[in-house]
């Protein structure tokens, strides 16, 4: 594998859509995702792959094998807002490199090798996060999508068709002969770092519950209404807010969430808050602890609304499994990772990745390469030297995985 | 005084500014609010009287006396977002109902008796509350705002300009020759109609202290990041809030506060929010009281700060000491509501007016009318009966303030 060629195209990715505020900010079905779409397709061809793009806009560079079967590797290349150069972007990248490497040293694959970036992974405007791998799993139908805009009216259809997505059911799984995939991926917590390690491999990818709750309180003036009579919704959420903290608090290591997202109505100084809405998000990759806690929270939330006369609503937006990753790509990655001299770490995966729902339709794996624990931030940062065990890992890993374990199945 | 004449004039008044959303959004610099002015105006001078414009764009409708000191009363037009139809525009036109009633009932008085609508009482958006009565008064003078302007870049003094303001320092106090103010205004609160009384004088309007809290945690990934080494703003938040209400619970009937105003960023489900900026409000009639306790507060929210590793800064927005009205106007609307065979009721106001403003140069009085508790909301209701008693005062008192009070003054 060429060092220089894959440092030199994270170099050219970070360029495409840097935020005069900081960090990149390149969300699907912006213009600077249009670019890097452009973009990486040219590299690809250049590279003397075929370029083709499915139903859901998501790129397939192709590295034409003895049979039409195809192994992919690969990631997304869009952004969080102000997010860093390597959360999507890395794992594309480092997929292109072995793919192109493959190509390049001689090697004849027995399936169709292909690079795989998938549309909008990260939170939109659309907010549809995941998009590309859901379509393409029929997690989420076309369909589903159709009435979808953003706040300006933007439909994610229309997104979808400048992006070059056919938008044809018939471009989609089943009718894509795809037998595995594997992710390259930044772990974006600490814990490599803490352990020493450059690498892991995933054994499952955490299960997210998002629900969107409203507190109804009631707008009143700020100074003429007496602090018992009030139905002040912004002193509610902040109850709301420490019994999930006491529910973190009561079950660290088994889970985590977030309360990422909150807007407060009439959001006047001289006037009592009627209104909170806000998302919270947990997360465990043990289905029974992310039930059990998530549905407590809601308990807790309705009597803490009850008593303070505040109406409580809530919308579930995401209640997503989690997701174990393939014992055999699991086992053919640590030994990939132990060829190398390294201890073959096994972790789980708290960030939720295209692979969660690519695992539930085909073989899936993934690999994850030390970084320096922050991420969806512009401080993200991963080591050239990582950066490159890991694609000689990915590269070893890709040859065997189409010769030794896949190979040997019939052909379908 | 013409009881159909005054609830004519609100109703037409509550015709401007309906908001689809609900109540009456008519801030200042708004379409709605200009179309006010000239509503007022054009029947201000259909009553007969004299109409001017000051540097700040206040409204003045003057009954020529036999000297050119003044007498006003009046209050305000301008409304919160979906405000309601008695704040501010019922003792607006109270004032003109009862000057135009000594006016066309023959009487001759020795002040020149004016309506006095003062601009831009409410927030707006230029964040200038009681915009009016402190360019009037000096307490802000037209240098000190020259370069606000709105979040668009529509600059305060051109709003100013298109309001009719003359922008000419000379056309304020102490040049103009005010010699008493006193408003009538819905109270608001719940008091009076919890004590069965129609009307009450004010004694003292509260302070109010302000600041503008900024919260600055780190963004990070919202699944990846281990909960002990989170540095989450909304976390710190909740819990800033839950001192807040504790301080307040130990100082009930002695101050109120409220935390009205809240942004969170990035605002994204799956990103540890790295920031929030909050207004905290600080109401109290007492000094001593208000600086106590809102620094108190400063003290804790610095040391939860510390605690949890998060930035905390502070802008002191506003810091607005309590106003005691004039004892002798209080004195004599005491008399005048006895006079109707009322109890004369005296409370403490604990929302801010444009006579918090004016107390501070001229004597300064305040006549409060019952309302249903509930305001700056739709809901904000106010019946025809209490206003209707509340005229008959405004009318006797403004009658035997001319006479017996100031008028024993030497004119200056």
């Amino acid at each position: 594998m060429s060092e220089k060629r894959l440092l030199a195209r994270l170099e050219s990715a970070r360029m495409i859509g840097g935020d005069p505020a900081g960090g990149i900010t390149r969300p699907f079905g912006s213009v600077a995702e249009r670019e890097i779409r452009q973009w990486f397709l040219a590299e690809a061809e250049a590279a003397g792959l075929r370029t083709r793009l499915d139903g859901a806009g998501n790129l397939w560079a192709l590295f034409p094998g003895a049979e039409e079967n195809i192994l992919a590797a690969g990631s997304h290349l869009d952004t969080v807002s102000q997010g860093g150069a390597y959360d999507g972007a890395l794992g594309a990248l480092m997929a292109l490199e072995a793919v192109e490497t493959l190509k390049d040293t001689g090697y004849h694959p027995q399936h169709t090798l292909a690079v795989l970036v998938l549309t909008g992974e990260e939170p939109n405007a659309f907010r549809l996060s995941t998009l590309g791998s859901r379509l393409l799993t029929g997690m989420l139908s076309l369909d589903d999508i159709r009435d979808i805009t953003d706040d300006s009216g933007y439909s994610v259809w229309q997104a979808l068709a400048e992006a070059g997505a056919t938008l044809n059911s018939h471009d989609l799984l089943p009718h894509i002969p795809l037998k595995g995939f594997v992710e390259p991926h930044i772990e974006q917590g600490p814990r490599l770092k803490e352990m020493g390690q450059p690498l892991a491999v995933v054994t499952r990818i955490t299960g997210i519950v998002r629900h969107r709750i409203v507190i109804q309180g009631e707008a009143n003036h700020a100074g003429t209404t007496p602090w018992l009579q009030r139905r002040d919704a912004v002193q509610g959420f902040a109850q709301i807010v420490a019994a999930f903290k006491a529910l973190i608090d009561g079950h660290l290591d088994q889970l985590t969430g977030t309360v990422g997202y909150v807007r407060v109505y009439p959001n006047a100084v001289n006037i009592i808050p009627s209104t909170v809405e806000f998302i919270v998000e947990w997360r465990s990759p043990d289905q029974t602890v992310l039930t059990a806690v998530s549905e407590e929270y809601w308990d807790m939330v309705q009597q803490l609304g009850n008593q303070r006369g505040l109406g409580i609503t809530r919308q579930v937006i995401l209640n997503q499994a989690p997701s174990p990753m393939d014992a055999t790509t699991q086992r053919l990655l640590q030994q990939m990772i132990a060829s190398e001299g390294l201890e073959p770490i096994a972790l789980e995966s708290w960030a939720g990745h295209d692979a969660a729902h690519l695992a539930r339709k085909v073989p899936t794996g993934m690999l994850f390469i030390r970084s320096n624990g922050k991420s969806h931030c512009s401080d993200e940062d991963c080591d050239a030297q990582d950066i490159v065990l890991g694609s000689r890992v990915l590269t070893a890993f890709l040859r065997q995985w189409d010769q030794m374990v896949l190979g040997r199945r019939p052909s379908c």
